[in-house]
């Protein structure tokens, strides 16, 4: 795909001209879902050309055989693979008794694809000459439905220019396999195929985790828009089903089928009602219809956007790109339930085997947090809770004992998902993002009650941990942190990552400072606690001990704590004077020559000064920037935001706005060349931080709202909206002022540029 | 397989009873090998039990796809494979129609085994009682003929205890697979089945190298020793032949098959001649008969152990663990071809991608050069001379320019055959070993022709590699090398490891000083080295900076070099404190545990002590011995000789003792218990070392042999030969004194605990 091949719009991603080499870029760029499922934008109908078929449902995986060259001690036998699902969406069209197929047409015009982000719907329109010569004018249009959210609804109109018979087959498939498998293995087992007047179901369970699943349909259909009745030809294999409703048509009618489907799963079913409870979606489908069920959609996606939405005026891309962002993060995770998770690529591919990444924490939570009811973060928080039996499994499998939790790299059911020992043994800073997204909920809702409630448990497995990795080093006569691989992963095995240091000595102060709090204030909670966690005043003045003389690398002459210990053995030549042909150098260089350089993939040291902002200054912050952030080659999809933030605080607006237009448009504007794999959901919610927390200059301080507002020079204004503690403020900026309002009933005080302010409820604040 | 289970013999390896479960380490110990081709103890007869099949020919590989986990830039596609080759040593049995078959005997008794190293030859006898009630008596023997090297003899006799019918069918099977296969990918394609008279060959060649091999085979029958004619069944299929011959034997006659079999190879002969050539061989194995060759086969032994046997009194297993070692890197490299190299595991197994590692410069070199002629140690050199091109190709694939080589850390033909990137990118060091090569054999031999010839254009790639891979701290003011895995392997992308950066240095002032003496006494060779290198005299003096600049990491207090940066940090609990059930680490803790450990695998700061004893003092030993040895945990199996040379030079013979039995019964005594994939043949050249260097403490000082015998307490005497520079000297040591003795035409200055001796030619000379 190349760039600008998506039209600039406001609201919309629009695709113009049939291209083949851009079909599988296209089938991810306009993916469609809705929570609970999700699907590459592939053809309703038979396309024999390139493509990559992919239909997901949340939370259903697989536990594919792990694939490795050489074996470690400690790494997973098994690790959860993001299943491709039975196929619900298929419609084959017969003109003639000629299938309608893309890439065999003698022509095709017009085609224009469109995914509406204000109001949650895919479509999809072309005239096409088919081998017979008889041309047919196609309008196609689908959802999956928010409200309804075991549900899809597809809309699909042929109108011929000549007398033809047209057949629609509408079909459900079960013979699926993945693109990323290791073994070639079989991954669903068909158990049964049921024919009900016009309605189908297969059920189909996923072989070793045996989610029971249940694939369904059922079509209306329609002659210049009035209902017709029309019988199947129904015919049955092992692992599909398909109808053929035939029909006579003139030339220039208009022959529509509206076909409902999607899942029912065990998750929220007996698996012995997956068929009933399929059978009540359709009820409802067909009162709703889809024009019914297509305004209720409309209306969902209208309240995501009136809490969610940023506007950017004079920058249409900008626009498009952050709506692009914020649309997607709502297509993958809406919050219901705290078994699922944001997945790096969403429902849009399968790379990457689990669903979640520390990303979840250090990227994703913050735009939950203010864009969705509290209780989402809060169910993101309880997935890494009720995961933590499983981390302190892993912990004690790589050596660590009493309840010392190490949380997985990546994940879907708790267990590891990954096998590379630099990263899944040693790149163990995640294990802080996760007790720092409990202080962050708990700083950005005020909400308490977790903490005791579930949180602190999570804090005291995390603590362990740290506390059992730092050794004592008599060299040094501190302790310290050897062979990690921080967040900059082109570092492996290094010893001493200030960004890993810092973060552990934070977790173990956090601990114990919640161990003091949660005695005093919820003495039931904590014998509760104590007696789970067996933590003992011995334990607790050894953290203390080993966060009070935790080594931090430190380098005098330049005045910054050092990425780690050797840094400054490398060649310190900047990107800027590299030689341009060598990047991406991911890309062109083997591995020993990225470790060995001073290039930097994504913030490290960096990353520790955006979590704990307050506790450096504003010079030490401008200091570690200029030393690190020339040598960083932004290589991550993470890493333009984080330095878009720290840019923008320090009043380079230019390099701000840069590396904001980089992360924002990163998939539209396939930057990495690679976006037919699948989007990169993760790191959308850093675009939102960019403007959010980079130009909003949005942060909580002791329970108050504060802003630093600034803007690009680029654009006119911009506004967006964020949740805070129930209200929802919504926060316009442009070049020469910042407006705030809110809904209420009450004063509320903010600070903006550093000074408390006022606000009053129904009416625009100017500041 | 137990320790204990095979028999203490001072020339044999015997098993005596059938023990189902020892079947595949058996295979493995009973190995037969002729430095052409080689075979597992695999049975003639049908085996239906757990066996693990190979028969291999030297230099025959395959280039299977690469299996990774996690693909990095600079990996191999495809790297090189043991191939298990077509069979030609099965003989099925049949009595009175019923298969011959261990596993399905009614009663297996009176089994023995015997591997006799002193004439090459492998027997097995044994009685059974078969499923139709009837017992047999057999008696197998079989040795690949170290004169006839493409052919290989069996003598097989069956004795019933009734009147039977007997039928002998032996057979030549192409239909074969590898155990170690990454995709189950067919590795041979077979061309041609001919048959002549009794003669039968299958022409089959590997798919993508396309070596073409013919196997064959021709039997000869007795009864009762007297020659007999029989007229055989045929049977072809498409990847086999087989011939079945049956007589009507009585009650205790003896019916015997004389089967002549082997390889011929497109290596050595026109393709189109593999039969011409395998009917060669089959005409003198007629003519020489079984006795015949096996007589050659007793001489051809008879002459190796003249000059590399070691003996042993008052210590049987030690006696034939040393033996064991010899005759198998005998069986496994001749050095008649420079194309072929010592495997890792020889002909007894698939285990390890290639055939050549570092362990053939740094351990093996010295064993062929003191128990051959010196022109198998220069082939041994002139393999990797014949592989620089490669080399070049593969460190300019890692970025290096102009002419830099790295040589591979595993490989067949010159590729590299690892994909590990710790390891392929990092553990560089070989390059180093690759260098001292060339030095030790000068230094040995004293031919220098070598080097002019060959030898100074491999030095040249390699330090042009270490001037380009070591990198200017402007912390330090001095040259770095970051990014490593030294010898010791627990530890991975280390910076400055002391051994490493040690040898860089050296090979870069070996290579200036070559050059300085190629330039003043071989003229014309230097015009042409300078013409193909395009080294400058800028570059000279780049060189020279980087190796007067190097830095070593150095710790003050203990007055040691530390194994690399940041070895102090460690928690350094010695192996001896360490709990024993978390041992060996290696299966028991996570990588990262082992890497964050002080856990040496093997000789590490103390291999650069081997190669450079002269350049440190025996003090300076003492201490890095003192340092490193209590943090070792001889994880590997090269690790004990290194050790034990060096507490024999430090007077702990004792301990030295102690490592040379680790070494020497490694694989008789199944100590890894994974003998059945076959033997350590290159760590067995390690165990001569210890004897030879280390006991005897055999060194070259100018062009001067010099000893320094030491004898452990266990032994009453032993005695080693050694070719220097075409004298055979024999040393022979007991409890209270050395002596020597040569054949030769003039007396032989030598030194003997640090003193002149000059011994007298033709006559014992006691010291």
């Amino acid at each position: 795909m190349n760039q600008d091949y998506i039209q600039p719009n406001e609201w919309s991603i629009i695709e113009e001209g049939f291209d083949v080499e851009s079909v599988k870029s296209s089938e991810s760029l306009f993916s469609i879902g809705n929570g609970a499922m999700g699907q590459r934008a592939n053809f309703e109908e038979q396309y024999s050309g390139s493509t990559f078929q992919g239909s997901y449902i949340a939370g259903v995986y697989y536990p594919d055989k792990t694939r490795v060259g050489w074996w470690k001690n400690g790494y997973p036998e098994y690790f959860a693979k993001v299943l491709n699902a039975p196929s619900w969406i298929g419609v084959n069209v017969l003109i003639n008794d000629v299938q309608l197929d893309l890439n065999t047409c003698k022509k095709v015009e017009n085609f224009r694809r469109e995914l509406n982000m204000k109001e949650g719907w895919l479509s999809r329109s072309f005239t096409a000459v088919l081998a017979n010569d008889i041309e047919v004018e196609v309008e196609a249009k689908r959802f999956l439905s928010l409200d309804l959210d075991e549900l899809g609804a597809i809309h699909y109109q042929v109108r011929p220019n000549k007398d033809v018979k047209i057949s629609f087959t509408p079909y459900l498939d079960s013979g699926i396999t993945n693109e990323d498998s290791n073994w070639d293995d079989k991954f669903w087992n068909t158990t049964k195929i049921t024919q009900v007047g016009q309605q189908a179901f297969i059920e189909a369970h996923t072989m070793k985790t045996n989610f029971h699943t249940c694939t369904y349909m059922e079509s209306q259909f329609f002659l210049n828009n009035e209902s017709i009745d029309l019988s199947p030809e129904k015919l049955q294999s092992a692992t599909g089903i398909t109808y053929k409703y035939t029909a006579v048509i003139k030339q220039n009618e208009v022959f529509t089928i509206h076909k409902f489907g999607g899942y029912t799963v065990d998750r929220y079913h007996d698996k012995d009602d997956l068929i009933t409870a399929a059978k009540t979606n359709l009820t409802k489908a067909n009162a709703l219809g889809f024009e019914g069920l297509l305004s209720l959609q409309k209306q969902a996606w209208k309240t995501i956007w009136e809490m969610a939405d940023i506007t950017i005026e004079g920058d249409t891309k900008a626009q498009q790109g952050i709506r692009f962002n914020i649309f997607q993060l709502n297509q993958t995770y809406l919050g219901k339930d705290t078994r699922l998770n944001i997945g790096p690529k969403g429902f849009t591919g399968e790379k990457y085997g689990g669903s979640t990444y520390w990303d979840t924490e250090a990227y994703c939570i913050p735009f939950y947090m203010a864009t969705k009811d509290q209780h989402v973060a809060r169910n993101l928080l309880e997935y890494r809770y009720n995961h933590l039996g499983k981390a302190i499994e892993n912990a004690t499998k790589l050596g660590f004992t009493n309840g010392a939790a190490l949380f997985p790299m990546v994940t879907m059911n708790g267990e590891e998902c990954h096998n590379e020992w630099e990263i899944t043994f040693e790149e163990i800073h995640r294990n802080g993002a996760i007790a720092f997204a409990i202080f962050n909920y708990y700083r950005y809702t005020g909400d308490y009650s977790y903490i005791p409630e579930k949180g602190l448990e999570v804090l005291i497995g995390i603590a362990k941990f740290w506390h059992q990795r730092a050794t004592f080093s008599k060299d040094k006569m501190k302790y310290v942190i050897l062979g990690v691989t921080g967040p900059n992963e082109y570092e492996n095995n290094v010893n001493n990552n200030f960004y890993t240091n810092y973060l552990a000595q934070w977790c173990i102060e956090f601990a114990l400072e919640n161990i003091e709090k949660v005695r005093a204030e919820y003495p039931s909670d904590y014998r509760r606690i104590i007696d789970k966690t067996n933590i003992t005043e011995k334990e607790l003045g050894q953290w203390k001990t080993v966060a009070e003389n935790m080594y931090f690398p430190y380098d005098i002459e330049s005045n910054v704590y050092l990425q780690q210990d050797g840094f400054l053995d490398k060649e310190l030549i900047t990107v800027a004077d590299l030689d341009q042909s060598q990047r991406p150098i991911n890309q062109k260089w083997s591995w020993d020559r990225i470790l060995r350089s001073p290039y930097i993939k994504q913030a490290d040291v960096l990353q520790g000064f955006y979590f704990f902002e307050e506790h450096f200054t504003a010079d030490e912050l401008e200091r570690h920037f200029d030393f690190y952030e020339p040598f960083t080659v932004h290589e991550s999809s993470l890493s333009p935001c984080v330095h878009s933030i720290q840019a923008a605080k320090l009043d380079r607006m230019e390099q701000a706005y840069q590396f904001y237009l980089r992360t924002s448009r990163l998939d539209l504007d396939d930057y990495n060349h690679e976006v037919e794999e699948g989007l990169h959901i993760t790191s959308m919610a850093g675009t939102w931080m960019s403007i959010v927390e980079g130009f909003g200059g949005m942060r909580v301080q002791e329970d108050t709202l504060s802003f630093a507002p600034k803007i690009p020079k680029q654009w006119k204004a911009y506004s967006f909206k964020v949740n805070f503690r129930n209200l929802i403020i919504k926060v316009n900026v442009n070049q020469n002022e910042t407006n705030f309002e809110f809904e209420g009933d009450k004063p509320l005080k903010i600070i903006v540029n550093k000074r408390f302010v006022t606000i009053n409820p129904n009416q625009l604040t100017v500041v």
